[in-house]
């Protein structure tokens, strides 16, 4: 863990140049919009080490699976995320010498993201072999206003020679995935075009036939004045460019504009897609670079009014909560309903697949708050859309009725495989249906039941249904051979969550059944025929509810996190010595396996996720028993720790928890930042400010707020969005002050306390310091 | 499953030739010696399907290791049984026409194995395209008497033109392994040469310098005259021929003489590989083929006059355990004491390595009664010179002491790459310690403890002593996530019989530390002292051992395979529908593992091999719960139920679970043959007819018989060496009767009566309708 990046409330700076660092720079940087976006690598050539990475969303490779020892059942492919062509590069030429920073002496360098406004600065001198001596400065953005569109502003100053200087901006789309299975390359060539002011580029994909164009222009200004220079068109393999040669005085300041635009099959048909770049990239052309900046910052003003949390007296926390809320902005913007939130973003390529569990579990609450319903609705339908898909996967699987949604997935088809994982790591069932009651208690949006929900539901049942049994010894029903949510345990009996999280399924599709029955009686009807539900089937549910098997101990008064986990060695993690830490890169599988050490929280997510249905005591109990076992080797983890530590008023815990989650890339926690941020455990950390410390729950259609201090804050404050209302929620530990942003009324229930905040209106009720 | 071979006594016959099965009879038709052996390819080129095998024992390669998915432990290479130079090759071409059963029309074909002298034998006809007609017949050795060399005799007749009959001998060494990772070829040249009457070739491994050089000489006979025509001589990339153009006239016959010496640098120096391979190249010429063939015959007869099993009234029982017994004779003859037995032996190169656990339970007791004692003690030997390796493996997963012995390995090193097996399936460090036991009290050679024994046995009891720990809730030791012998269950806790081998384990050592102590006082001074031996660590063993927890079901009267089985849906087999089995084949692997379903032996494998510590009625009420849940998917399984079954007096049970394991391959029951021949499963075939019907038990230094017939023979015998003796065992309904064909008396126990059996002597007992 090197902590090398300068605090700040709205931006990520760098000072220095150091090549040891770049790759995990290249990831933090990272911009994007939702569509597209891209690692911070440099424009120009750069010979270090680098991981470039420039990703189409949806646009996705199948790569053929490989394995050590085939198992029946997994999937041919594993769908990675596509290193598509670099549109940023712009080459730079003194007197025959590349710039490339690998190769000179860098005497000054900066680097900021700016958060609020969201661009990508970078300010370098860098001294060439035979010392001449170049100033650049770059601007970056990702266009949150025109998706389509990149834009650089790319100065070039000699400071202190006269000569030729060699411009040459270029579409590259000859590159690769790091991550390729067997070393091939994912892309072929269709059209190109070079010329004077720019060109485009149409590759597509080996497979899948993905078609995306590039298409880029470029205006070059010397000193204020634009230059019309002679360009020399190149083209290569997957690759087109515009070089041009400026005699330059010492002095001087050249700036390259460069505009591009990307645009895929997935929106266009193959015949327009030509057109279509070129329409945005003119459009843009013509917009100029300031007013696409100005764009840039009023998207971006917008996305911040929602979903800003303000943190006083603690400058670090403040900038890593706008990190996380930067990230998770610019990763998914829930316009595009096929679309969904990889657990890397735009950041890198590692772990393929854009969908897991982290979606519903963590990322829908997010959406929920800061965002439009619509949006998390639409991560709702993506699921609904991929029900038929993962009845199949019943079926591959060997079950006659039902749906098991994939573990990792890009169009709905499992292609993750681990049996462990693939086949066990069933749960994640549970956490899609949970999103759906989720987003109705939330919103309020009992409708999305009939529409979509209802039937995702039932398929989920029927097949939790046959996966239990039941045990005459036991009169009970139990599930065998799961892997639960801590996947630092295999191929167990009765993990606790799971089991629970089934029949909590069960009894959500019974009552979302009796809600349409009872207020939509044709839609169920209709739904009903559908389906071939039957009578049984509702009373077979009612029947594995009631005779659910859940492993507890008395004696501790916990619920077990599987069969036989009190046969395991009960050592806490703060006596396992230094050096085995992190126990993933210290320890063989089987003794992480025998040990009672969680990856991340397990019979404590069940404790959050259904956290109305049990008392502080229980929760407490449950807490001080599995916390100190758990070493949070899941980006994941720290967050329901930190929410649970909260409304257990365990203070410290709380905040060490947040720390973890919060500045998990920024300081590279677990050292592997290079390969790209954890974006999806970002929203875990939103989740630890503001369901953590402000205690935020929806309870009977109101909203529930419990806040308190960590104690290391003057004040916070985070927005929320409630059925139509916007709230500011400010907690001091003299007082909390919720504003109504909007004009739309809103009920909620402070520390126990009922208030309606009016339109445009606030309410003060007492602070943090008061413990719930 | 296809029968498409003659039953016969001594021969396997093929009577027709068929592509489709032409995999298969390669398989099934190898030859070896124990030295090095080959698949039954075909002399002349074929186009068709084939899986080209020639194999050199020991020489290996370390192919890169290949992954789904990384964990921490794994091996970084898998050791490859190398396939080597094709020394069998001797192309012919008819007037420009090569000879290809792939492209004529075979109107005639047979292949005979000939078991009881070892040779393989083809002979057919065939009609090149255009219409010419050849007949050719050709006998092929791997001497038993010369282990270096292989020889084969080539005649060729035309049957209905005059013309040009070009023959080449030739030695191609640029081949690769089937199952290379990574497509990767593993051989470099490293030297050759041709002539006119033969060349050689010497090549050498990419990784670990394994140097192989291959010399071959050939005579030509026409009419029975020796030709001496002018020959080409050939060379190319890592290949060596020599062309020789023969007119021909209808009728003709042209037989080819071809010697080939493979020699590798495991027995000699670089420097001498070319000579070496001369030498005995020339030694083998010079005998000619017909002495080779006697050479052959005799030394086959000794093989057979120790280990043959003789079966009236069933031809089929009786050419199959002929065929077990061939393969294992063929495989390993135990003269050097670094090599051991691979799955597939010479005849195929899957599952790579050369030993795992079924060396110990299954291969020992077939060399222990049927070959001088010096060769299992040799199989012994080879763990222990891996003892270094096996605690350096402990090490690596975690372990303060002891050892563990891989799971497959061709130098003591680990080389399988699944974290259920690899780190999990540990039972096989019990059997490596339960074969000592086996061998100490099969032979009375005590004298290996002192030697070799212990040092093994008390470092695996260390590792035991490790692997489990106390629970004070049970005060009992435990040992947690395990893989136990059935495959078909992965990560559980407490699997019965490794708990019980582990504690096994350490009573042994117990006993052998004890006999030392009281019988070698300076060697057990000596040895204590080596080990570095502590009172604490005994101590800790006598503990465990009266404190390990055994799953077990009171109700039932059973030992649980591990804890929680009673919570499975126990269905038999027989109610499983037959579209579902081989279920390896038709279920995804969490359904297997969560089904009752067992893949062999597990429980009863314990009962097994602890068969005097546990009265009938135990063995019958855990056979009849766990056997009708048993789908033997493992070659390994049938033969201990064949056994238990004897026991048990489950006549028909025994009988069909015999001819399951003695035609595996013969009749491709697991449709896999084309792999090559599951050769470790043969020596539990051999144990079926002589633990299993003949009884065969040891027992404080005495032979023990329990003869039964399985109702389907009208006599059977076989041949035991025991102490000295070598005893051939004739059962009846009638009768038994036992002949000592040496001059040593001993002393056996026939159905519970005592006898002496004098030197040349015999005894008649009691026949096998008494039941047991």
């Amino acid at each position: 863990m090197k902590q090398y990046l300068k605090i700040d409330e709205w931006s990520i700076i760098e000072e220095s140049f150091d090549p040891h660092t770049q790759e995990i720079s290249e990831s933090i940087f990272s911009i994007g919009n939702g569509y597209m976006g891209g690692r911070a690598n440099f424009e120009e050539q750069y010979s270090g080490q680098s991981l470039q990475g420039s990703y189409m969303a949806g646009v996705y490779y199948p790569d053929k699976t490989r394995v050590g020892w085939w198992k029946n059942g997994y999937p041919e492919y594993f769908a990675k995320v596509l290193n598509s062509t670099n549109w940023i590069g712009i080459n730079i030429d003194i007197d025959g010498t590349p710039l490339d920073l690998a190769a000179c002496t860098v005497t000054q360098f900066r680097r900021v993201l700016n958060m609020k406004e969201g661009t990508l600065f970078r300010s370098f001198t860098a001294e060439l072999e035979g010392g001449k001596q170049v100033q650049v400065e770059s601007i970056r953005i990702v266009s949150m206003a025109r998706h389509e569109i990149g834009a650089i502003r790319y100065a070039v100053t000699p400071l202190n020679f006269a000569g030729t200087l060699t411009v040459t901006p270029y579409l590259d789309g000859d590159i690769k995935n790091k991550d390729s299975n067997y070393d091939e390359k994912f892309w072929n060539e269709v059209e190109k075009k070079s010329g004077t002011e720019g060109g485009y580029l149409t590759l597509k994909t080996k497979k899948l036939d993905f078609h995306v164009t590039s298409a880029f222009a470029f205006d070059i200004v010397v000193n204020g004045e634009k230059v019309t220079a002679e360009a020399e068109a190149l083209e290569q393999e997957k690759y087109v460019g515009s070089k041009v040669a400026l005699s330059v005085q010492q002095g001087d300041q050249v700036v390259i504009y460069k505009y591009a635009a990307n645009v895929t099959s997935r929106n266009y048909g193959l015949g327009q897609l030509v057109e279509a770049a070129h329409s945005a990239l003119n459009g843009a052309r013509e917009a100029g670079f300031v007013t696409l900046l100005n764009e840039q910052a009023a998207a971006w003003g917008d996305k911040w009014k929602e979903s800003d949390i303000i943190i006083e007296g603690d400058v670090s926390a403040q900038q890593a909560i706008r990190f996380n809320i930067f990230q998770l902005n610019q990763t998914y913007t829930g316009e595009d309903d096929r679309l969904n939130i990889g657990p890397k973003g735009f950041t890198g390529e590692k772990y393929g697949g854009s969908t897991y569990w982290d979606t519903e579990a963590y990322c829908v609450p997010f959406y929920l708050s800061t965002a439009d319903s619509s949006i998390s609705r639409n991560l709702l339908i993506y699921r609904y859309k991929h029900l038929e898909k993962a009845k199949e996967n019943a079926r591959k699987l060997g079950f006659k009725k039902g749906a098991l949604y994939p573990m990792v997935t890009m169009n709905g088809e499992e292609c993750h495989n681990e049996w462990e994982i693939t086949f066990e790591e069933i749960h994640r069932n549970g956490a899609i249906a949970h999103a759906i009651y989720n987003y109705v208690n939330y919103t309020g949006d009992k409708a999305y039941l009939g529409q979509y929900g209802l039937e995702v539901l039932v398929e989920i049942s029927r097949f939790w249904e046959e996966r239990v049994h039941y045990v005459p010894r036991k009169d009970q029903y139990v599930m065998l051979g799961v892997t639960g949510p801590n996947e630092y345990e295999n191929n167990v009996n009765n993990n606790w969550y799971t089991n629970r999280i089934a029949s909590w399924t069960m009894e959500y599709t019974l009552e979302a059944l009796k809600y349409l029955q009872e207020n939509e009686a044709a839609r169920y009807a209709e739904l009903a025929d559908k389906l071939e539900l039957q009578d049984s089937e509702t009373s077979k549910w009612n029947e594995i509810i009631s005779k659910m098997y859940y492993p507890s101990d008395e004696e501790l008064g916990i619920f077990l996190q599987q069969d036989g986990f009190l046969d395991k060695e009960i050592i806490p993690v703060k006596e396992v010595a230094p050096e085995n830490l992190p126990l993933n890169q210290k320890w063989s599988w089987d003794r992480i396996l025998r040990s009672c050490y969680i990856k991340q929280a397990d019979v404590l997510q069940g404790l959050y996720f259904l956290g109305d249905r049990y008392d502080l005591d229980t929760k407490k109990r449950n807490f001080d028993f599995y916390e100190p076992i758990t070493v949070h080797e899941s980006s994941l983890s720290p967050c329901i720790h930190a929410i649970l530590a909260c409304e257990l008023g365990y203070k410290e815990k709380a905040y060490e928890m947040y720390l973890r989650t919060s500045r998990l890339d920024l300081d590279n926690y677990n050292n592997d930042t290079e390969d790209g941020c954890h974006t999806t455990s970002m929203a875990g950390t939103w989740m630890s400010v503001v369901h953590g410390f402000g205690g935020l729950r929806v309870q009977a259609d109101r909203l529930i707020l419990n806040p308190s201090n960590p104690g290391h804050w003057t004040s916070y404050s985070f927005k929320i969005m409630f059925r139509g209302s916007r709230l500011k929620v400010n907690v001091t530990d003299a007082q909390v002050t919720v504003t109504n942003e909007t004009d739309v009324p809103a009920a909620l229930t402070i520390h126990g306390k009922e208030y309606t905040v009016n339109g445009l209106g606030s309410v003060t009720a007492e602070g943090s310091s008061v413990t719930a």
